[in-house]
């Protein structure tokens, strides 16, 4: 039998402190870290990046099939994936939540060794953050904190005419893992006694449930000497992603089907569903993949890559944002990427 | 007739485009706001101060007597005050919003008004954020960031024996206030034809729905070289943030009830309500106002600004932290400030 404690046992002070105890400063840039008014940072002459998310239970995630230290660790990711996006390194986040009295001490220390997993991967300092009791619903707020040498950071609104569009890993992976992940839920509702068949889904679970910040591909381009001219995450599909870069930096575009990279696991999973795998590519969304642009002259340099796809190219504003299918017909490309308020 | 435009009429985009359009930067230090991955921030050799709060509505507000306008003042106001609080200087921050399908565009609208106000009486930029649909209630989460010249932030940790206790403006209105909206609340709901009764109460009202953060007072030590030994600021109450300071600084203290700062409309609201002010204002929260120690050569300095009042001194750690009542007599100080979990 596993023992539950009630939240409510502890005080706010002496639950911050079971939280956080076994939890060690990575980074030289924070200088107060939690039990203070605030943290203090300091980035020694480079520049500050900061984002944030929120993550609301029945909105954005489903506790019936997420694993609560799955569900730690993705909360964290999709905050450093923005912070990469900006061509930057993620230092520290601060994290806030609200419980119901639904959620035990266990399930929260479980929660909590999912977000520490992540801070220990990427190298990132938990330091701040804010804890209450909610009416309804496990809701997380993740600030996540970045550096970045001044003025290298990489925006949305600076693509060229004539540049490579590029997209890392593979795409639409994590919307099937979400339409599985339904469906099963679905027919267990239906009949609690027919078990998951999650046989051979391996891959698309994992994106959905454990999805990974594009950390190596950042690194890869400084390496390189490759600056993106344009970049931001892959979080609600390929096509409201492109349409972002075009409308931002005032351009068109034109990107090809066959040269969308999706994993083989995710087509077979497409097919089984009965659903297109290149909708789900430019559709899906919570893939946590990077798109940007870049110089036609570094192409070379990335082809040695194979995380890295380049997928079409930035057009003057006049001729549109175009898909070019496998069967040689031009689309407009539309977004009909993840809304959180449909 | 007033207008109601639903929120899902718009998509995420279009939303945070409307709510961010009219809002002008204040900062040199905003280098990237709203409208990428993250946004950018460069303090120039300043460190960077960060805190966070989630303000959930049930929780933390009642939307039956909190206008959203002063909702969204006193959202931004609860995180300045923490940026105060380490001696240093807010100038941006972040705000995440869920939102049931109760809240009309024109509500949020109400709600910005609010937060933009503060703003733009604090100098703080509005950078980035995340909006979402909720299942359930108004969901709040603020994160704020400022600068401070480096090492000179002032922590709770670093009192010494003998330093003197102040603490700012008066303390207990903002408890009293809440009392007060409770009370007409439960009149209200037995009987909607009685209207809420306020006269006189401007005073503790204010100080429930329209707090401040103390600004003043940070530039007032500036101004006249006190570095005070610790701080930190009063949410929770007199009492839970005296034993802070006592603890985190490894010492004790002694307070006298009648240097406590009450204000006279709240000394009234009290005997009105059968309260104890003393208790209110040790136990009540919410004062944002601003607890700290200095050193007792600078004593002569404050004695001018008659919005601080010296409330005690800080002792060794085996005197315990002692209140001494009008009438003479010694007890513990106990914390009894509000929890979120309970």
């Amino acid at each position: 039998m596993t023992s539950r404690t009630e939240i409510s046992d502890l005080g706010e002070f002496e639950l911050i402190e079971h939280l956080t105890k076994n939890f060690e400063i990575h980074n030289a840039s924070t200088i107060l870290s939690v039990g203070d008014d605030a943290a203090v940072i300091d980035h020694f002459g480079k520049q500050t990046v900061i984002t944030t998310d929120l993550l609301l239970e029945g909105i954005h995630f489903d506790l019936m099939y997420t694993p609560l230290k799955h569900l730690g660790y993705k909360s964290v990711i999709v905050n450093l994936s923005d912070i990469y996006a900006m061509n930057a390194t993620p230092t520290q986040i601060t994290l806030s939540i609200g419980l119901s009295n639904k959620v035990s001490l266990e399930a929260l220390d479980e929660f909590y060794e999912g977000v520490f997993a992540a801070c220990e991967k990427y190298g990132v300092d938990l330091i701040g953050g804010d804890t209450s009791s909610s009416q309804k619903g496990f809701i997380i707020s993740v600030t996540a904190i970045g550096e970045v040498t001044p003025d290298t950071f990489v925006k949305r609104s600076t693509a060229q005419k004539g540049d490579l569009i590029c997209v890392s890993g593979d795409v639409g992976g994590a919307f099937l893992g979400l339409t599985l992940m339904e469906r099963e839920k679905k027919i267990y509702l239906e009949n609690p006694k027919i078990q998951p068949d999650l046989e051979g889904e391996d891959y698309i679970v994992g994106r959905l449930l454990k999805p990974e910040a594009r950390k190596d591909i950042i690194e890869f381009l400084a390496a390189n000497d490759i600056i993106p001219t344009s970049m931001m995450d892959v979080s609600d599909g390929v096509s409201s992603e492109v349409l972002h870069l075009c409308k931002q930096s005032n351009l068109g575009c034109v990107i090809y089907e066959n040269k969308l990279p999706i994993h083989e696991d995710a087509k077979m999973a497409a097919f089984k569903f009965g659903l297109d795998p290149t909708v789900c590519a430019l559709n899906g969304g919570e893939d946590y993949e990077l798109i940007f642009t870049m110089k036609q002259s570094d192409y070379d340099k990335i082809t040695l890559n194979e995380e890295i796809a380049v997928i079409g190219y930035m057009e003057e504003i006049e001729k549109g944002c175009k898909i070019i299918t496998k069967g040689g017909n031009t689309f407009d490309i539309k977004a009909q990427g993840w809304n959180a308020f449909s």
